[in-house]
């Protein structure tokens, strides 16, 4: 079926159904970022394979919304589909739910699959669409009916990580939740995000592309712990080990009727921002739901000893494929016929040559010339281009390892001199990465007190970039995971805006992106540390995780300060002590001349 | 009577009427930061004479609250008393109402007069005493039962302010309300902030020391208007002239009984963070109580052209004032007994020969040596030092001018030479001041996201101070007006993080504090102004509207980057050029010597 016919055949349902609005987002049941193949309902409807982007189907009108990162792509893929952009986030585009209130009449009827959405949008929907007169049907997977070949949901094994990695026992882990739900006087904790349950129970599996989760819920109360997941992909010992620490096993699906049967005035704690309407709404009315940030997204986000030591292996192990990669394609870009998605398998063989190897953290971005303004691109069959002698090659990838998972973009210089365009951009961006690494700042600030560091350079040539400049990582978890985050504007969620604690990872990441022409991307992990404590408070820093060279034919010098050229030149002084010693002779020499200093 | 003896009247009087703990806050009837000397119940009960503070008095303990900017001076100044000092975000220093949370029993009962606690706070309070089966008394100004020879209001003739300098007449800017009222379906404002009425209506007084406002409340309705003041203060002429734009005047105390006889079911609009809890009490229950943010405060920081036009005018004429007092005391400081009192009346004089002024718009500080190091000191007859040639003198002032207010802060070298450690701190407190100000950002940044430019360098060598870097200040109004402000640390306030937007003007004061040995900080105020709009977006950045020179002699070049250096002397050139002009020939040829590049 064509993306026009499942369309029509939606439409068909929508008006068997008596549902005039329809909205398709991109989730699964649990608030996922990515989604397994079974969720992608908006990408089956509407051929757009961003990563984000919500649908919302009607009879006059159906669009499309996403964000700057995917303007392009979604041009580029929505065309002949009779699908309209929605641009999030440029003036007068209005939100999906705007669009809604405006265009809604009494009468009307708004659906979409309580499983999909989470209670605090589904909520607010309802609320707009009560209010204009019109109701909420939210009972029916209507993609779901019209996706004859939907890949079904196929648990993987799910397997339980030592305590060398995570640092903790999943029984310390649970009594800290327990004296959470002492204090906020709970009965019980519905913890429905994938990473926050594997974090928890120190368990991972393969259940997401790229996502080392496995599906389930979990609810935590003072004495058991029921696990919702598929029986199948636990092994006996596995259960047997969970069942220690008093957690049992249900199936998957059985979670709602749990939730509809608790005990009357039971006080459940539930972070409505994440857990999906369906769920929420299964509880009964007689129980008291406590709207709550999921405490273990704090606490997963603040490393442990174990976890810092961990990321800072996993980062060497990535530091070396990337470097002995990087060798490769400088020695063979002149002599071997290569492609974008062909040097991205290549850096993946080399990301699996290094030990506990698990696999990619996020599909690979690999993306050259004029395809690295696109700022999320993927090259597909179509796309692919052959690379030259010449231009940037943005390549944004990363690695699960045992120890921990990376993500690191660089962008290479394919030919051998740089323009003094992209020197003029690259050398901005590197200032931004390294200014934003280098800060030293008291304790209180929020990474959006320090955004501007890694802007500024940008900023005064009247440049930017329409992307975060952070986001938090997993340790052998998602590669973005909250709370903790790097941008300019502060955003309107409970836990938007959390103060940099020691402990937490963060991504440091600024770009520029000119279309039709080149983008460029630095990326680096940074972990924030203690830096100094004395009458004047405390102060935090950053210490970079990541072990990579940047490129210095592509710099400007005179565009740096003398405290920029000394960050450099440190920086990679410290990439070529600690990732030489895993090289050969040839890929060491060139390291040791790619870091060699600037002055 | 001492203040030991007031203390022990008001515990007598807590006794009679059956009241464990009573809380003394520093404001007046509108949330005014300064507060006529009628008001200053906490002041009169403790002795402390610091701008903020509140006190809590109970039979076993008193205690005085105040912040970081007060505490040498709090210690000093409640010595003898008896009273506690806590000291106000420091670790583990309850604040007051968690204070009261600990300490109250069941039975008993917390009181303050309930209009001297904004609606919100109180409120709050209320939850927290019930909560513990205590309860709230709020009929009783118990300290003005002890006061006896309390200054009673007397209110100064209010006055209109021309459109020339005020830019809109009063009939738009109620417009401007009105359209907002029928946005929110509301039926009436009701404005208690001084500042915010004075501005709609266009009309100054003299109500408050340094503060050019009229005491009074303003309900504004569609169709008319009630200004409840000292009917006095207001001549036959503006009372018609405000009855033009049906603006009816009401007697002061009559606002509480207009607000319990409003019609049943209206919809009343008001500000619960700064109306008085008595107020919003007095509102009946059979109507609706709409909490916002007070419309009028965004529409006042967003100085329209005439305005701004006059803020320009107005800092040019300070600078002349500032600039001449400067060449006064370098050539006078060997030769005159000169001492901190004294020269800040000579600044003011100098600002009074100065056409359109009509006074300081704060007390002024002029803190000398080791009193440079308390925020926010305030010479009087003992503390009064007489300034030697050698050190530093801080000098934060700022004056009322028919066309605007300034505040600026400069610290003056009074020696030749000042020492490497001097040099040291200067240097990072004047590279922070030049590189907030020359700030190129994005729309959309609050100042959480431009604060770090002015504390990096500070930062950078373990050293920090301890207040905001920067506040809204009025236009011939007050000197501290919100909503924009430039801190680290995110504020939960419904509007405590606004954007920048272009027109308001906000303050630039980085400093230091070493304690026992001297404080510096600069301080000027900054216009923000639009920049650049290009396919990246909006750029804004800041015009800086003070006019004065730094210390070249406190400034050690080599801790300079060349651009600090650019801006140093761009500045130096400006001030030098604008200024000149006004001065005769011997301070214009000290100015040059001042305003030299740097290099």
């Amino acid at each position: 079926m064509k993306v026009t016919e499942r369309l029509a055949e939606l439409k068909n349902l929508m008006q068997q159904y008596g549902i005039d609005y329809y909205y398709i987002p991109t989730n699964d049941y649990h608030g996922s970022e990515y989604v397994a193949d079974h969720f992608k309902c908006r990408e089956y409807i509407s051929g757009f394979t961003g990563s984000a982007g919500n649908i919302l189907v009607s009879g006059e009108q159906t669009g499309l919304w996403t964000d700057g990162r995917y303007f392009l792509q979604a041009r580029e893929q929505l065309s002949g589909s009779g699908i309209t952009l929605f641009r999030m986030g440029e003036p007068g585009v209005p939100k999906v739910f705007e669009y809604i209130a405006q265009n809604i009449r009494p009468g009307q009827c708004l659906g979409f699959d309580g499983r999909m959405v989470d209670a605090f949008y589904a909520l607010q929907l309802k609320k707009i669409v009560e209010s204009k007169g019109a109701r909420l049907v939210t009972d029916y997977d209507l993609v779901g009916m019209v996706w004859t070949d939907r890949p079904p949901i196929e648990p993987k094994p799910a397997y339980r990580l030592s305590e060398q990695f995570t640092g903790v026992e999943c029984g310390k882990k649970l009594d800290a939740v327990c004296r959470w739900l002492e204090q906020k006087h709970a009965d019980m904790l519905v913890v429905t995000s994938l990473d926050d349950i594997a974090w928890l129970l120190n368990i991972r599996g393969e259940d997401i592309h790229c996502c080392p989760v496995v599906l389930g819920y979990l609810v935590i109360k003072p004495l058991e712990r029921f696990l919702f997941a598929h029986k199948s992909a636990f092994s006996p010992r596995l259960r047997q080990e969970l069942a220690r620490d008093s957690v049992i096993l249900r199936e998957y699906d059985d979670i709602y009727d749990y939730l509809a049967q608790v005990k009357p005035g039971s006080r459940v704690a539930v972070d409505m921002h994440v857990a999906n309407y369906q769920l929420v709404n299964a509880i009964p009315q007689d129980s008291k739901i406590l709207s709550v940030v999921n405490p273990v997204k704090m606490m997963k986000a603040v490393k442990n000893p174990a976890e810092i030591a961990g990321e800072r292996t996993a980062h060497i192990k990535d530091g070396v494929a990337l470097v002995r990669f990087m060798y490769w394609l400088k020695q063979n870009i002149q002599k071997l016929p290569l492609t974008e998605q062909l040097v991205a398998a290549q850096l993946e063989a080399f990301r699996g040559s290094v030990g506990d190897y698990l696999g990619p953290s996020f599909d690979p971005i690999a993306a050259y010339g004029p395809h690295g303004a696109i700022v999320h691109y993927s090259a597909t069959k179509e796309t692919d281009a052959r690379l030259q002698a010449e231009g940037f090659l943005l390549l944004d990838t990363g690695g699960h390892y045992l120890q921990g998972t990376t993500d690191v973009t660089r962008t290479l210089l394919l030919g051998k001199k740089a323009t003094q365009e992209e020197k003029k951009y690259y050398t901005a961006v590197l200032c931004g990465n390294l200014r934003l690494a280098a800060a030293k700042f008291k304790k209180g600030c929020s990474g959006v007190a320090l955004d501007i560091l890694a802007r500024q350079p940008l900023w005064n040539m009247g440049c930017d970039f329409n992307h975060g400049t952070g986001h938090g990582v997993g340790c052998l978890l998602n590669v973005h995971e909250g709370p903790n985050a790097i941008r300019y504007r502060i955003v309107n969620q409970p836990d938007g805006n959390v103060e940099m604690q020691p402990g937490m990872i963060t991504s440091d990441e600024p770009g520029v992106y000119l279309e039709g022409r080149f983008g460029i991307r630095l990326e680096n992990l940074i972990l924030c540390v203690e830096k100094e404590k004395n009458e004047f408070g405390e102060f935090l820093g950053f210490e970079t995780l990541t072990m990579a060279p940047f490129e210095r034919d592509a710099i400007d010098p005179d565009q740096m300060t003398a405290e920029d050229k000394k960050l450099l030149n440190a920086y990679h002084e410290k990439v070529y002590n600690t990732i030489s010693p895993y090289l050969d002779r040839n890929e060491a020499e060139w390291l040791m001349d790619a870091c060699a200093p600037i002055d």
